[in-house]
């Protein structure tokens, strides 16, 4: 197969690269110094490009197409400080372990620091948080090729490794960057199956001897992509072993004996402090669990043994308890855990009597709970009867979702590497980009703002559908104790902003509608649900209400 | 006098700090993080606050303020990916030479790398482009306090030094976050007479000895601060000692014998390959210039002698032949180059005439070009009659303006640090903030709707007036070679773009007012000088014809 490509053997190299190691879709960030790689990728039968100016949101889009795919996605980018409005997506991208693959191009190195325009010190430059990092050789002798080969290989092997993550591939370009000829393209893609360094088959013996010894066996599950073999195998474990699973929403584990009001549970706990509930064994696994009520209490109760599970062999310590990190597939573990004695119900029924309690008080709360931003989740989760991905941003609407127990018909996802804001929008689009399946996306006013250049493009994807909750204003900062009783509430912790969400989206061409109460958010749902282009609801609700309300459930948990 | 802060001493001992180092603006970004130096700084008399809740805008706010009052300015941010959204502004800090003091509030150190919600590796992780980073203790003794101390001072005492720039301090804080006490305050400030290390006074007798040996002298100034001295001892030396001075518009130096029009001039050179006007002595000094074109031509025709001035002693060899890196500060050269003798008259004439036929060029093509984008710099010039501070947007908003002589009312800024178009709204809209003066922003589709959360904040300035020449995409690419013969020029390279920029005034409640040929351009320029409040003056173009006409100068100036 021909394609015409820049003219540079560099470029036809890396392209080459990033084919073997299966990277199919890029993002693309407009520039000049990029040219090559932009002529390069857009004229190459091997990928699908996409557009996205903002390279803030474009980070964010191949993240959320990368996660979508379990695939390496590219972004590309020009010269200068565009290299750095990646770094959040990357950070991101790091703590969740996605491959998204940064390839910037450069001003060659002799003109770095001689005040050319777009230069900047591009090596290393995300040196923080990035799995592999290499500056290409900008010559053209046959030796750097082969050098360069070697060194994108060992790079983006590691997009693929335990841990998965960001990698970034620096490329300078002498000018001129517009020349193209015709290159030839043999489809070869390479195997990457990376041998884990895992301790399992070492410790197994030891793992599953503790765990028999003992009564009460807790399994806590952090933000976990979803997965039909872990959930099938916890089922087991909960139904038939006794085992305590305690999967927030956003683990997407849902069963009859798995409990998801993990916050809920814990807030009762760590306000009564009843040590029946204490693990013997604790295990856990998945990436960070949310609730901080959840948190609090395993770092103030302190299992006798914590194991915790990760194909991941950096040791992390999140309940201040670690007996012993295994490293290692999660799945084998839970086959194997199934090997061992039953345990008696005891334990699982002190679980499930707090849980009633809790899911009354909830539905008792329920029937109270005047418009605000608790009911809108409230009604969603009612009203939808059809399958989404479910994207929710930070930091309410993620909080807000695990106060519910999973949702059937949802698959949940949210930016919890990092938590941070700016990039809920643009991840969204990027996985509905990918996968055409419904994708919606609960956010806030302030989230949405701050990343509404994630509509900035020509690729909107028709199946993206937004809501966004608008108290006007950070309202997570009269929900935790503290801002609330600051002076400075106002004025610097909530960002009382006044951004009018109808105009940004008639700005960038969104369809727009709006609700401000019940019957308007089911109508403007149903019609979220059979609109046919990307679409945003906005609903409008009250910030002391809300703070109010939610403050509420909270002290109703507490006094359970 | 008394203040009531947050009750954690280091807060107290970073205020104390910042305030003896001459911080007097603080920008904060929302957080939580970030509560006790929220509430601390924003109660301490001697700081006024400003919140900006997107920290890529927030960092360009206090970069423009710096700028401005060439004073530092801190920005403040709470933890996790807020933290790398400031890291455009602080590297477009470093290139410029601005103290932006970034304080980034941290987790506690243990907590890093614990899948903890906002919690990355925030220690040097600007350390590609910043002069100095320290990250405080968080704990709370004595000894630490006075640990912290030092490590501030050394730390602040670098954003003053030769080079200013940029610093970075992080503190990380257990909680509770938000607990109040009074303290005592006393007014007392540092005195910061950094000790330039200058070499100056050891090569002076040998770079006034070449100087007055060789006729032709060429001084060329980049992009400069506007300063009353320096253009004085320019003008000296241009009447006086028939010295010729190049010295584009965003140097803001003026004068009957300096010549301004340095693209211009350097199209021709380069096309008719003279070499009567190639200099025997190049002195360069201020910051880059944009000119692509005179960096060309001087790179090709190489100075006999090359001395390159200023106070930062990195060596910098912008057109491939420095002599000698002079380190000290200019005006104590200028001065000293006016004790040389006079020069032969024949030199500047030379230039004189080619600028001559450059004016005389542009004339003629004033007279014959349609409405496009170079007849809005025509005629926004041609109307200007007041004192205005002129913020140029990147990248073809600087280039044009330099296409005309230095307007006699108009002090030019522009970020040329690292050229990226991500903050030239905040920026500008930071230096009216503070200035009160009349502040007029000329910006592009494209950084405009990059850098649209400039507007989203409470403190939007009346005197900032900004002109968006509309031209629906990146039409830089339609201007440079190369992009324009390429098939991808609309799909990937010029971002053609159908955000509604009235609309995203809307959102924003800014005034906006548009324009479609010269008629309305003056209309709109006359409501935007009288106007109380900031407000937008969108001017349509066309493309394809704006593209044209740049054109058609520049192969206008090629045959001179």
């Amino acid at each position: 197969m021909q394609y015409t490509g820049s003219n540079k053997p560099v470029v036809k190299l890396l392209l080459e690269q990033c084919f073997i190691h299966g990277i199919k879709q890029v993002v693309i960030a407009p520039g000049s110094r990029n040219a090559p790689l932009i002529i390069s990728f857009a004229n190459h039968p091997g990928f699908t490009c996409y557009s996205i100016p903002d390279e803030r949101s474009a980070g964010f889009y191949a993240l959320g197409m990368a996660r979508q795919l379990n695939e390496p996605v590219a972004v590309v980018c020009t010269s200068g400080t565009a290299v750095l409005n990646l770094a959040p997506a990357l950070t991101e991208a790091y703590y969740q372990e996605i491959p998204v693959i940064a390839i910037t191009a450069d001003r060659p190195p002799e003109w770095i620091d001689q005040e050319d325009g777009q230069t900047i010190r591009q090596e290393f430059i995300f040196q923080n948080h990035i799995r592999s990092s290499v500056s290409l050789p900008s010559g053209l002798q046959d030796c750097d090729l082969m050098n360069a080969r070697a060194m994108l290989d060992q790079a983006l092997v590691k997009a693929h490794g335990y841990p998965k993550g960001p990698v970034h591939i620096n490329v300078p370009f002498h000018e001129p960057l517009y020349e193209t000829q015709s290159w030839s393209f043999e489809v070869q893609t390479g195997v990457f199956e990376p041998q884990i360094k895992s301790n399992y088959a070492e410790v197994k013996s030891e793992v599953l001897q503790q765990v028999s010894l003992f009564q009460k066996i807790l399994i806590i599950v952090g933000v976990k992509l979803p997965n039909k073999e872990i959930e099938q195998w916890l089922n087991r474990l909960a139904d038939n072993k006794k085992f305590v699973v305690l999967a927030p929403a956003s683990a997407n584990i849902r069963g009859a004996n798995i409990l998801n009001l993990a916050e809920a549970l814990a807030l009762s706990l760590n306000a009564n402090q009843d040590l029946s509930l204490k693990p013997d064994v604790l295990i856990s696994f998945g990436g960070p669990v949310v609730s901080k009520a959840t948190k609090q209490w395993l770092r103030s109760i302190k299992p006798f043994i914590h194991f915790d599970v990760d194909e991941n062999p950096e040791q992390v310590n999140t309940y201040e308890s670690l007996s012993l990190k295994i490293t290692g597939n999660p799945i084998l573990v839970l086959h194997d855990l199934l090997a061992t004695p039953e345990k008696n119900m005891e334990y699982q029924k002190l679980w499930q009597v707090l849980n009633q309690k809790v899911v009354d008080k909830q539905t008792e709360f329920n029937t109270t709970c005047p418009w605000s931003d608790y009911s809108i989740y409230q009604i969603f989760f009612d009203w939808l009867t059809f399958p989404v991905d479910l994207h929710l941003a930070n930091s309410t609407p993620v909080r807000y979702a695990e106060l519910f127990n999973k949702h059937p018909m949802i698959n949940y996802f949210g930016n919890r590497g990092t938590s941070g804001i700016d990039g809920s929008t643009s991840t969204a689009a990027g996985a509905a980009l990918v996968s055409g399946k419904a994708t919606w996306l609960l956010t806030g006013d302030i989230a949405f703002v701050y990343d509404s250049n994630a509509f900035w493009n020509r690729h909107l994807p028709d199946n993206l559908k937004v809501i966004v909750i608008n108290n006007q204003g950070g309202n997570i900062f009269r929900l935790i104790p503290g801002p609330d009783s600051t002076e400075q509430l106002e004025s610097f912790f909530e960002t009382r902003q006044t951004a009018q969400i109808e105009k940004l989206c008639q700005a960038f061409q969104v369809n727009y509608l709006s609700a401000n109460n019940k019957d308007e958010l089911i109508q403007g749902l149903e019609q979220l649900k059979n609109s046919s282009t990307c679409t945003i609801l906005e609903v409008f609700t009250d910030a002391t209400i809300s703070a109010g309300q939610f403050k509420k459930l909270y002290q109703q948990y507490r006094s359970l």
